[in-house]
């Protein structure tokens, strides 16, 4: 231990260290200026909806996910509500359903309900994903059902792709809407071996973001067909998000885009390397305990201090990143790892090592 | 003529003119780039309305605006709801009122309704400013009154300063709110002679934008007091407003404020200049008569094919782009006039030449 590790925080540490096993790097501006220095400055700004850069994106994204339509947003919060609106108003119920732990419950400020006046259903057990059975259990009638694939509130789990299959039909048959929260969408086609727009095929509307496994700066997509995202295009006009100009996210997110698109197969084989590591020391798990996408959590049963000091030591001495942060668990705490572009530059040897230190570190720490 | 003129469209023409008497030059990519260029690009981004650039900027604009407090938004269509909620759910009454031609009136599919259940009072004549005796005579209880300085859509019209200030102590007696529509607030402190922290201590809440004089990208400020600010931040989360970037919009907006910021009293000067030669033209008049502020309005009393021509030739013979579009009246035709930086680099002796031209064309069509 060197004499500033007292005053160091874990962030710091992880700011400093050489190597990191997650991200892309630091979400600085370099991002934007890295995108856009290819790009020719004399092309025209979108303007409120139309032009060009948006017009060519909607469309490239609508092939990609395979629906007939897709309009650009700066953010999921609007695109998704607005997905969800757009269902309760053509089926004249107000009501919806999702997991326990989805976006729209936990970090959204209840916008449904304040701004839509749209009631939810939470379905299920927050512990697990939603299953066939959650859905069939629910009582009330609702207009949509969200699914988020993956679950990243409990480290990115999915469903087998049959009982999605199965959860689709059982919506036809309802008549239930399905939306997909695919802010991750790109990151499980590896696992399920499908392409996205199979994936979507089960789906009514859809929604993907570029600053997950994509590294942009911020933006979503949301597509289905061509009168839904018509009257998508009057309700992101209404929230205030028909810019005059959304370029700057629309360039960075087709950057960022095509330079990692193929990538997706690599991040995740590169989860499952780090996640069986982290998994083989004492005191870890990681949810799942083997990934079905880029990213996991882990879970370290130790006080968040002990735990902060071991993986402060670990970044010094080993020059390797594993984490910026830990949630407190009370007595036990965790971190999310999502693989990006800087996992490959770690020294495996390197790794290896710290990894075996680690598991020695929290055995011996009582 | 030359050949192609019958192809060419106004747009064209403007496009390919040399010399413009409005704007501040395309609005394409090379503005974004421009204000990056000068960046630090190690410098991290905002992070969900956290971070440097963002805190530090709207701490500025709340200083310039005279408030404690302000809150940068990726649009005023946002903004201006969200300050008309909270003053609707202070109050206990969904109810505004605001000129005929508001923005939100005319430009925002009824947002304000449809998306917060707050109807409006559509006070006063639509082709004159909104006057304290239009206040008086509102019968039905309102939260918030929303004054637009200066009017858009009747050429930018203002009420005496002295007329503002009586309708805000009036507002102040009624514990009705005063809210300003200050998309083009800077561009009125020359002709007021007053600062805009003393024009905007007549209001509860303030927006400003970034994109009309000041000719940045996108964004917008909200100011007003600190407990306010805090409740617009959880509205601006629930509308998608707050996004994990806006730097792309905050970086622009305060190197465009830095840059044209003084210039607003050179701007109104110019447009003073050029709708006295505009409206020395037979068949054409501007409104208001004499500008207060950058902008106005071109009326002209022909059919809006041979005003098309006439501004189409004047482009291609002078060298010098009148406007891009007409808006047809049937019989008589329209258009809007902003200042911006390019008008200075219009040479003096070719305009008088150009609109000498302008005159007698206009004179001798039937």
């Amino acid at each position: 231990m060197d004499d500033n590790s007292n005053t160091l925080t874990l962030a710091d540490a992880f700011a400093q260290a050489t190597f990191r096993v997650s991200g892309n790097g630091p979400r600085n501006l370099n991002v934007l200026k890295e995108a856009f220095e290819p790009i020719d400055g004399t092309t025209s700004s979108d303007h409120y909806g139309h032009g060009e850069w948006i017009e060519q994106f909607q469309q490239q994204m609508a092939d990609v996910l395979g629906k007939p339509a897709a309009v650009f947003f700066p953010s999921g919060t609007m695109a998704q509500q607005i997905a969800l609106r757009i269902w309760c108003d053509r089926n004249g119920i107000k009501r919806v359903a999702y997991h326990p732990l989805s976006h729209l419950e936990l970090h959204e400020q209840n916008a449904l309900k304040e701004l839509h006046q749209i009631e939810s259903v939470l379905i299920g057990d927050k512990d697990r994903v939603t299953q066939l059975e959650d859905v069939r259990s629910i009582k009330e009638d609702i207009s949509c059902l969200l699914l988020e694939l993956p679950q990243r509130e409990i480290g990115g789990q999915l469903p087998s792709f049959e009982q999605v299959e199965a959860i689709a039909n059982y919506c036809r048959e309802q008549g239930i809407r399905l939306h997909l929260d695919g802010a991750r969408l790109f990151e499980i086609t590896p696992y399920y071996g499908k392409t996205a727009a199979e994936i979507c095929s089960l789906f009514d509307t859809v929604y993907i973001s570029f600053y997950k496994g994509i590294g942009g700066i911020a933006g979503a997509i949301l597509a289905g067909e061509a009168d839904v995202m018509q009257e998508a295009k009057v309700w992101k006009h209404r929230h205030g998000g028909n810019l005059i100009g959304l370029y700057p996210y629309i360039v960075s997110s087709k950057y960022y885009y095509e330079q990692r698109i193929g990538k997706m197969g690599e991040y995740y084989e590169q989860a499952k390397q780090l996640a069986a590591l982290l998994h083989a020391c004492s005191h870890i798990h990681t949810l799942p305990e083997v990934p079905v996408s880029n990213m996991f959590h882990v879970h370290i049963d130790h006080p968040v201090e002990v735990a902060t000091q071991a993986l402060k030591e670990l970044a010094q001495q080993y020059d390797i990143g594993i984490t910026s942060y830990l949630v407190d668990h009370n007595g036990s705490c965790s971190f999310e790892c999502t693989i990006g572009d800087k996992y490959a530059l770690v020294p495996q040897q390197q790794l290896q090592e710290a990894m075996t230190w680690l598991d020695q570190k929290l055995a011996s720490t009582v």
